[in-house]
């Protein structure tokens, strides 16, 4: 029998679709007992579900180099905003392990978003980008917040003519897409965010220490946590380079969570697709730094990790884990915190008399002075 | 006839009281013609009146250290509002020259807030802070915003918990605050941001260069301005190391503006005092890095500094500026531009289960998950 709830050959049939983490076939949490006998049976097992984070490589080149810097100051730039109040890294703070650490994301006019933000750490890894996959890559999500009404409420043709109207801002365009008719496009300032968004990695976890070798940097409890992790079936959505990020799966596959945790007018996937298989289907989330990322859930509506645990135990697996069972899952989960970015932060262009005014009231173009 | 509108002698009596600028008495512009001869002679005036800033010292000891490593964090911390959304670099934001280059800042709730935010480099050697000097210095400035309910709607005791749930913050005010007995409080909250705004200076601005001795840093036509600044009267108020920020000064000596520049309802330090004297009085904006911080006045209503000019000539000095006269003016603006701070940011400490929840939309306690 193998050591995983569900094979790893399926995951592959399934991948982009809709997984049935098969919870049914787990057994209960009491007889759910890690016995890889060694470090090494333990890291060959784990070897084959999970991948190491690396350092982020150099630069390949000056253009890749300038296209990180040109992104890092739009990151964070918050008059790429209609309001001239929030940038990407309102929602996605680089002091915070990438996110804004609130339920669901406040925006334009102080609208409530309507799901958590995910971490903008290693998002490179995931299969896709937000809860329901709905961008291919980290260049397609970084246009979507800019343009929703409920978050950063601004146009392409205003962030084009924001940036047009800064020389300096030019001039980053050029360099970063050298050889282009039209450097300064929506487009690129997207390529641009992506670019500098791929080297917040964060390497060096303690479960990464422990993959390449060094037994002691993950405690008894914690690979007891490990094992649990693979046995209990957790692994078979949350496994990959990011512990998750790369399929999707319906939240409550044995048992519904009640509305509080997954709100009935938030169908996930199936507002993407309409498919009605994609009903209440979420991307897994990925769960590096997940200690560092509460609230948990699209919802945001759980504060604590061992909560979550229990949580997604009953409703994935349909396992009613013992209070020590998720104290060691979540003694896991907090070695995979990895190291934080050290994030410069950037000093911007100043603006000039062409750039558009904010305008965080919406008022008339004419009466914003 | 001293070449300066207002005798130096007189700003020391008017130090900190209200001084009228006697624009009565500066010629019209078209006598305004700097005659100083060499750069030798323009320099001695300007030295009379203003100093250069220099470079951040090098931390004094190890605690002054740890203050400004602390308040870095405590600056870029939005677990400081009650929101959980709003930190002090969401109105002082280190990218955009200390400012958030909004007419007036938006806070809690989005609501409006009364003024312009005041640029946070160089704040230190303001005489006192705030547009109307309510706060004597930095570290009691840093208390306001965090309590004001149309900013960052924040108790002091809620500070306090917050900073007591997180073992790394607790860690951090012991350094910081070696020997006390009780160093996490919201007065040494307060003196760490403080410690960390005092090394946000702007040195090496083209103006500190040739008042160093290097003629070729400012231009023909900047030095025109200097002169200009010097002798129509500008000076009178704007001078000192901050080029302004350090004396009171009813808006509208000589003509009140219009009621888009100068609302009715701020009657400035009035509501500070309360004295008929102080009626729409402010202290006269400090004009270091003044080009990368519109828009103007503490109404924020005025996006060009050509116009900020005119409208100060007009109404503070009685003078028709003529329009090369303002360029040349606003030519020596731009020359206060100095080296902008590189600022890291800092990796804020993770919540815990006893950090207060953020409550942006202010629900009772209990609802708040």
């Amino acid at each position: 029998m193998s050591r995983i709830a569900v094979p790893l050959g399926a995951l592959l049939v399934l991948s982009f679709g809709v997984a049935f983490a098969q919870g049914q076939e787990t057994t209960p949490s009491d007889d759910v007992v890690p016995a890889y006998g060694t470090d090494e049976d333990l890291r060959r097992a784990a070897q084959d579900l999970f991948d190491v984070v690396l350092p982020a490589a150099p630069p390949a080149d000056e253009a890749e180099a300038a296209r990180r810097e040109l992104g890092a100051k739009l990151f964070f730039d918050p008059r790429m905003s209609s309001s001239g109040l929030f940038s990407c890294q309102s929602c996605h703070n680089v002091g915070l392990g990438g996110v804004d650490a609130l339920p669901t994301s406040v925006g334009h006019g102080w609208q409530k978003g309507p799901r958590n933000a995910p971490t903008v750490y290693n998002a490179l890894f995931n299969g896709a980008q937000f809860w329901d996959g709905r961008a291919a890559d980290l260049a397609e999500q970084a246009m979507g917040p800019v343009q929703a009404a409920v978050e950063m409420n601004n146009t392409p043709d205003q962030v084009v003519a924001t940036l047009n109207s800064m020389e300096a801002y030019r001039e980053h365009f050029i360099q970063a897409f050298p050889g282009e008719v039209d450097p300064v496009s929506f487009a690129n300032f997207a390529t641009a965010i992506a670019a500098f968004e791929e080297t917040l990695v964060t390497p060096g976890a303690a479960f990464d220490r422990w993959l390449n070798g060094d037994d002691a940097a993950l405690s008894a409890e914690q690979k007891q946590g490990l094992g649990l992790f693979m046995d209990a079936g957790c692994a078979s959505c949350h496994n990959g380079i990011n512990v998750g990020g790369h399929d999707y799966y319906p939240f409550g596959v044995v048992e519904r969570p009640g509305a509080e945790v997954l709100p009935e007018g938030d169908r996930g996937r199936f507002q993407v697709t309409e498919t009605a298989a994609d009903d209440y289907v979420f991307r897994a989330a990925p769960l590096r730094n997940v200690a560092l990322t509460p609230p948990y859930f699209h919802s945001g509506a759980v504060w604590s990790l061992e909560e979550a645990v229990d949580i997604m135990a009953t409703a994935q697996l349909g396992t009613e884990l013992a209070e020590a069972d998720i104290a060691a899952i979540t003694a896991f989960l907090n070695g995979l915190t990895g190291e934080q970015p050290q994030v410069a932060h950037p000093v911007l262009p100043p603006r000039t008399d062409e750039t558009p005014l904010p305008n965080p009231f919406d008022l008339p173009l004419d009466a914003i002075r």
